[in-house]
């Protein structure tokens, strides 16, 4: 999978402009411009190589003078020491970019990471790790591609491309049934329909409306299982809500379809990586 | 401080086409256009509120027929179960504007309370609290008003506002004399000079430029209490590197002026906030 | 449903300053801001209204001094002479204003109306009018909004939110089933599937993949009256290909679960409306 | 004529923004990024190539790696069956710019074609084939530049860059020799006044202002025959309204010297080109 | 007339991006939110108000919470001392205002004022003042509307709407005979013809086409007085090329119909405005 | 130093926007695209070149087929006649970019000119000659880079990056002493202070509150030269306020250390370059 250029190049130039404004008050008074200088990316922490082009791309947005060697391409397991790419180039470009090349680096890797752990955790059960809407301003695309390369996969990009029906749009119409009847009248046929149930009776009411996925709203493991049993596969179970690193093993043994987690894209950890200038 | 409407607009703006694209499949389809209802914003943690202005403009660009009462303002302390704000409306309105008020004002929070915990750890010291350019692209401006927000004080917003020679100029340039010699050249008389030293030896060759500022990177608190002592006031020193909850009070102890945590912003972890509909 | 004001906005924006430009050279030379007249919009043909608020929408951005009342929302039917809002206000902002409203009013009113011909073509069969992706820059939310509006619905908005294997992919790939079996290990629970297939060998296949929709590519109404045979509530059936408003009732007929036109989007006659302003 | 680049290249983007958001949920997790394929583009019409540039731009800006043969240029009339580009390179591009470059290239061409139909119409007569405001939000750059392409001229871009006095204009000032002299008093010496009569009468006082065009506003045949014997030469008289391929040979044999229809870009049929991805 | 709103807020958002950037460090440190004050714009020296609205705009952008009191429109003459605006309200929205809103007011009362000193000094004879497109990126649409507040013409706004041929095209196609032969068969029925000439032979193979305006590049009075004997009336003369305000009395008096000067926009002396904020 | 690409490409686009708009009526409709030019940029007058390398970039947006051979780079003194680049290549690109390129070019070095006279007037001093924030929407970073190209230095870029308390401040806070006791608690430890001052009174409160910077507002030289005798080094002294090339050799004599002028950027006397296409 490869994200969209132009939503790449847009996300770097605001970064630029705001790292950089109208110049770098010390690089660009002190370096002079045919100075050279030979670097290397290297992992501070062990995990999952995730933002390697972007971080590319954003050198030639600078100045296109810096060749960028890849080492570990997005996806890569990685150890501390491990050394991901090597630039070789302008020291001023490498000086300019190396902040906002690295913000990127390490914020799309650590989503991959953070994802990586709970894929592992859930691994041999029938459940995949998705993601949510909770994603911040401007960086949907390159935190759910983020998810993707941590092996988990994504839920909804946005409010159009699925029908969730949760509690308040239920209150507000009436009644599941009611509420699947009419959306049905109206959303194309490409578009699922997800109803957030709070307990197994209201999930014995959505199974009858016969919707594609359904969504047990913070209930313990007990009940899930006992969801799980009740579908029996008529359709998708998603768990969601206070799913954390500790439990989520255990909740993928009740036998649930997805599992999705806020925290992999609203509570990222950056994953630490450092841009060392080798000295000659 | 009031942060710049036309920043936050078109912040929010791009959330919004992000979040809802064309329709929201569910609400567009199921929610009559004049269902009203009422809900209200709870904390589910303890922590300082902040971006509730921003969260309040969401809904305005969707639709502007809510009415959104703020009860505690940016920088106020809550605990779980506080309500924040109290919102009434179009109940199309609150749904589509949900998810985008809430992931600003969950990310500005987070940032708010982390700082607001580092700051009360180095409480009774000299020492003040401050982000870094460890940012994510395009959301600059409100993770750092979130800092300040939190009690926090903001480090340079770019590389035009300040100049920080690091190791990679010096090595670059020469000598931290040479270099600071060649800046004053060049910037204007409102940029002041920052050194990143490694050791004391350094230090020493800093503070005889006379800048204003010297960073002490990745020093231990011996070492750092053994700069506050040569230093004697001459230079504000900053501690930066490696600084956590666990050992920022310690670091304050050795007398520094300023200690700089990249985590504040590029490892946000969100503070939870709900909306609940209420029943009829 | 409603469009995204932000979205709607820009494309009026973009509009204005196309139109517009710095000034009209006639009217902002001639008419005295103080000049008041009343004018009316009259349908000069049979169809369905759509895009009545973005019209005063636009009115509200080029000045704001003209009040705009709506008589015939979106989704009325009207006829010739009809008279579907009434505007009153500045002569100079109702003159700047006027060519780019009914620009956008008269496209998506077109849409809407040529797409209520072909829904009343198929009444009383089991068939759906859908879009296609086959729309013009830019336009797309207000074009899938306008087939909404003319009793159509939409297939999927981008290439992102559905999956569909054409000729092209299961050539590039080998089969419908390696392809289908390789997909379902990548895409998120939300996303459905969707398969083109040439003849009954591969709709066979298809059906064989479990996937939940298959679009018959060009077939013919006696293959396709076959292709509901076999199928028999297994998947949808979407008929896709040189469909008109001759044949459509026929290809409904034959059982098939939707029918997609390029038409409704590419190749739009604008459906006639004029401002008249009213002598004095 | 060439349009201008980054007009071209942000068109592009927002169209490669709406059809694959962030990914193509097919064909990025089915084709391997070393899949290569040759493909053409092929005529299902008569009609005259226009874009064929914007469509080779958009696989550049999806991904550079594919090179685009350009066999028929802006302007050529081709019929069914007429191979007009070859395209070869990887087969991931070609799939997600397929549908953009189609898109643009079929809207250009059906304005060129549908153009052309018209200036052969006219051929042997006086007059001028011409575009009007009646335009796409955003396309208005790419529609005229089509108009040319099919051999028709451009009326007026926007409304700084000619003065047309319409009836509108006429009624809120006075007169047309009220308003034609007031206009003369302020607009620059680059800008034409056009101005538009309904009947004879006004014809003649038009005339005596000594304006250099003339707009015959849904006039018939005869009356038009007859304001070109009065008019005499002393200014361009332009036919408006109604006008179809049905009588617009008609309507040229009047005299007259525009003939503009607003159809040319606010009701355009696509011309039907096909992208085959050619099996190996 | 009047500039269209969306152009001018985006100039303003643009303008204040820059000044303000996140925050005034020291407006938004100190002035508590509901502190108010009143102010007052006075004029420096004598000249021609133009952008007061526009300065007023920027105050709604940044805050809405300030009145402001046109007492000067666009186009009043005011010597040194005249208040030309009261403002009152918010002290903070005020200051953040002020720089952006005077800047804007100061560079096109700059221009309207020059501009002016230009046609009083022609004043009796038959030339009027124009602009180029001589003018400052993104500033064009201000730049020529100060030109007509100050009682100026505007010459073409882009190349698209005029067609001049100048030396390098004339060179570059053979002769001034043939070039306006070609153009005649491409331009639209709006667009007028302007050749410029370098001597009296030039003028008059340019008349021989009947072109509706020479330019007379960088001559004499002497032969300018000769041009217009020449021409007498077959077509409108520009003056162009060294004139001042020293000299372009002198020229007006040749009987040239048009002259413009670059200097009205690419070199603008600005107009200087304080804001002075009341004591109380 | 260099200017950050992605900002002077946004800005060259809007350049080209406004003065192409969607072709070049003369150009585009009669240079045949084949046509190859030589041409060379040529001084009119006096001057220091500023802005080669964004008019190399305006040929490279516009078309790319044309080859810029920078003669004199930024900050290079030239006089009337000499050669400053040679261009060749594409007829069309040249006379396409030429006004565009232009007009940023003699803005650019119109200021690096004017900046530099001012230089040379107080060499020998101490004083370093500033700009000032009063800039033109869109062009700060431009109009900073080019007087920093003349020998000038920067003052702050925007109200974020240095907090200066100016009368209006003051008065809203209450002294000089208070506010800057109060700017302490808040800003960040990069921020310096500048205090205006008005008077010596003024200029003893605020040295003594130890600010680093103090503007003496619209002094007299002898007030300057007590002022420089009072401050003796403890803080640097800006001269601001009616400063021309006249009197600013002998504000410098005074001994202070900044003189900051606001027409180096408001009042910009563009610097004359002439493109010439080579007769063959």
């Amino acid at each position: 999978m490869k994200l969209l250029q132009c939503y790449i190049d847009d996300l770097i130039k605001t970064a630029l402009m705001e790292d950089i404004n109208y110049m770098d008050a010390a690089a660009d008074n002190l370096i002079p411009p045919e100075h050279k200088s030979s670097a290397y990316y290297v992992a501070k922490d062990s995990g999952v190589v995730c933002g390697i082009e972007v971080a590319k791309r954003v050198f030639e947005l600078v100045g296109g003078d810096v060749s960028f060697n890849i080492l570990m391409n997005d996806g890569t397991k990685v150890k501390k020491g491990d050394v991901i790419a090597r630039l070789e180039g302008s020291t001023l470009t490498l000086l300019k970019g190396e902040r906002t090349a690295l913000n990127l680096l390490q914020h799309m890797s650590g989503i991959a990471t953070a994802t990586n752990k709970c894929v592992e955790l859930v691994a041999g059960t029938n459940a995949s790790v998705t993601d949510t809407r909770k994603t911040l301003p401007g960086l949907r695309g390159i935190q759910k591609y983020a998810v993707t390369v941590g092996g988990g996969k994504n839920h909804r990009y946005n409010l159009s491309d699925a029908a969730m029906l949760k509690d308040n749009h239920i209150d507000a119409y009436g009644s599941i049934t009611a509420a699947v009847a009419e959306l049905r009248k109206h959303i194309g046929h490409t578009v699922k329909i997800e109803v957030e149930v709070r307990d197994l009776d209201e999930l014995r009411e959505a199974l009858a409306t016969g919707v594609e996925i359904i969504m047990l709203d913070n209930m313990n493991c007990q009940e899930m299982t006992e969801a799980v049993k009740i579908t029996n596969g008529a359709a998708l179970l998603e768990a969601s809500g206070n799913i954390t690193l500790d439990n989520i093993a255990e909740v993928a043994k009740t036998g649930v379809d997805i599992i999705s987690l806020g925290a992999l894209t609203h509570s990222v950890k950056c994953f630490d990586v450092s841009m060392k200038i080798e000295k000659k």
